[in-house]
């Protein structure tokens, strides 16, 4: 349908007015408020301590066009791992509560599990002895809880337990433990013109339902471990079902792997809190570019929780031991973080 | 730095009469273009036949919000295959031009590739036994010349190739050879909030050097055949080493998969040209929504090739045939476009 546009003077005059207004408007804001209040108000949740002022020159150096480290808008990729950098990983990564809930809720059709382990530790409430059926027993778990159904009922799985289990320390919905401070440095990032994407060891299926609603980033740009998946045709619909086999496992020296595979390019700024984040870190501070690497030390027992060289899920260990010498920032979350979470206080 | 302002009066003034002009401008041409010139200037390669009609009334059926098939912008996914469908794939893939150009090159480093087939049959230009090597004979001559090297270094080699390669008919580049009607078609969908990828068979690291260049399409939103890479030190400098070994292959059933795995969205948009294309026009045409198909047929001997169920390379058969059926959209490459590659007069 063609557009049509009778002109009226009237039409004319209030245009005119409201730009002159706008005009107006922004010429006065200018002068009265000057640039630092807008620079002051990236980070709200950040301390003014030496870590937010070192994540602040990096993205000005990177952003200031004409200088020696100047990143063309296209070139910043900037990754971050996802438990324990993003969201918490304790007392067990978030994922494995929904494995836990899937047994759990599969056992009636599976009574042989009440005597075959790892599934009767699982049962019988015994994480201890979960933990230690070792990685067989977890490859076990996982593939009898995240294969057998199509990719759009695994998404579906996903949904329904975010939006009804409970964190057993905090009994909030596990999609609510979210670091503040980080999902301002993702927004920050994005404001100054970086692309953010997701590298996790976590399942990529169990992130991206929820990814885009907590972190504004889209499934495209979300990278994690993977199971085999086939297509086949049900009756005459096409679909693809998810197979009981384990096919990459995007952690430590696969993360490099997995970025080069999804994204095909060098991100310039990582952030990760784990030995498991070690190698891509090296992957972006070791190449040419003027590369930034992010580890969030778990240090504040209060707020979140305490953990470095000895736990169990997120052992931060060789990494922090070559921070200093690699000029990568160690985040002290008690001291550099206002807060935590977004219903704390 | 503190941004400093000193306003003038004369500041203002030239702020406000330039805002004044502005707008004066915008509703003059708004009343005096209507707004079907803009749209007869999409797709200007595209022959005024049912082809474009049916393109541009699925963006308007899927842009129009309120509408039945409205989709928001996030789930406006298009993936394109690319031989074929982006630049031609005749008298053989261009992946294959680049394969026979590297063995000739590795050849001194190789004697007893003279002896050694399907080595030998490339060397002395025979290339319908080359074809009778099989999939095994394939497989070990794109082994032998993308592996062993890093990742950067592959890159290297694939955009000097670009930069020096001619094609046997046309005398060009091979990356000359893009078909200018799919670059406006591409151009045109993101211009109506689509994000576009490729899937292709390719392999992923011979298109990323190119796309963006030649479609627009970041590395990100390339995915393609992949082989299996490693993160190691040389030295102390990270690096990704290229293995002989296939990962995925990205095409027939291998699409969906990939798509899923990389996208993690169906797409609502798919163009391909064979039946390597097929199953993910399925995918995309056979869910919920209201998804679209492309196929394009090499009907036009003179200006391209002219190719369908008997090619070696890009066989379209059971894609043709069901076509009608499944309402997907078959492309006459001779009677739909204006012109094929940009050289033309």
């Amino acid at each position: 349908m063609p557009y049509k546009h009778t002109m009226r003077s009237g039409d004319i005059r209030s245009i005119v007015y409201a730009s002159v207004m706008v005009a107006l408007i922004l010429v006065l804001a200018s002068a009265v408020f000057p640039r630092t209040v807008f620079a002051q108000a990236a980070l709200p949740s950040w301390n003014d301590t030496a870590a937010k002022s070192r994540i602040m020159e990096f993205v000005k150096a990177t952003t200031t066009e004409g200088g020696e480290h100047y990143v063309a808008p296209e070139d910043r990729i900037a990754v971050f791992d996802n438990d324990g950098t993003l969201w918490s990983e304790q007392p067990y990564y978030f994922q494995l509560g929904f494995v836990l809930d899937r047994i759990k809720a599969l056992a009636p059709q599976h009574p042989e599990w009440k005597e075959k382990e790892p599934f009767k530790s699982v049962l019988s409430g015994d994480l201890a002895s979960v933990a230690k059926s070792g990685e067989m027993g977890l490859v076990e778990l996982v593939t009898s809880t995240h294969a057998g159904m199509t990719t759009d009922e695994f998404s579906k799985l996903v949904t329904d337990w975010f939006a009804t289990a409970r964190h057993p320390k905090t009994g909030k919905p596990f999609d609510t433990m979210t670091f503040v401070p980080m999902v301002e440095l993702l927004q920050y990032l994005r404001a100054n013109g970086f692309k953010t994407f997701i590298v996790s060891g976590g399942g990529i299926e169990f992130m991206r339902p929820v990814t885009e609603k907590l972190y504004g980033i889209p499934p495209e740009q979300v990278i994690g471990s993977t199971i085999s998946t086939q297509y086949a045709l049900v009756g005459d619909v096409p679909s693809l079902r998810r197979l009981p086999k384990i096919d990459f496992i995007d952690d430590g020296a696969g993360k490099p792997v997995g970025i080069n595979q999804f994204i095909g390019r060098r991100p310039i700024f990582v952030a990760g809190n784990s030995d498991g984040d070690y190698e891509m870190a090296r992957w972006a501070t070791g190449g040419q570019q003027h590369g930034f690497a992010l580890f969030v030390h778990h240090t504040d027992g209060d707020r979140e929780f305490a953990y470095d060289r000895q736990s169990a899920f997120g052992r931060l260990d060789k990494a922090l031991d070559e921070a200093e010498r690699r000029n990568w920032l160690v985040v002290d979350m008690k001291a550099d973080w206002k807060r935590v979470y977004a219903f704390d206080q």
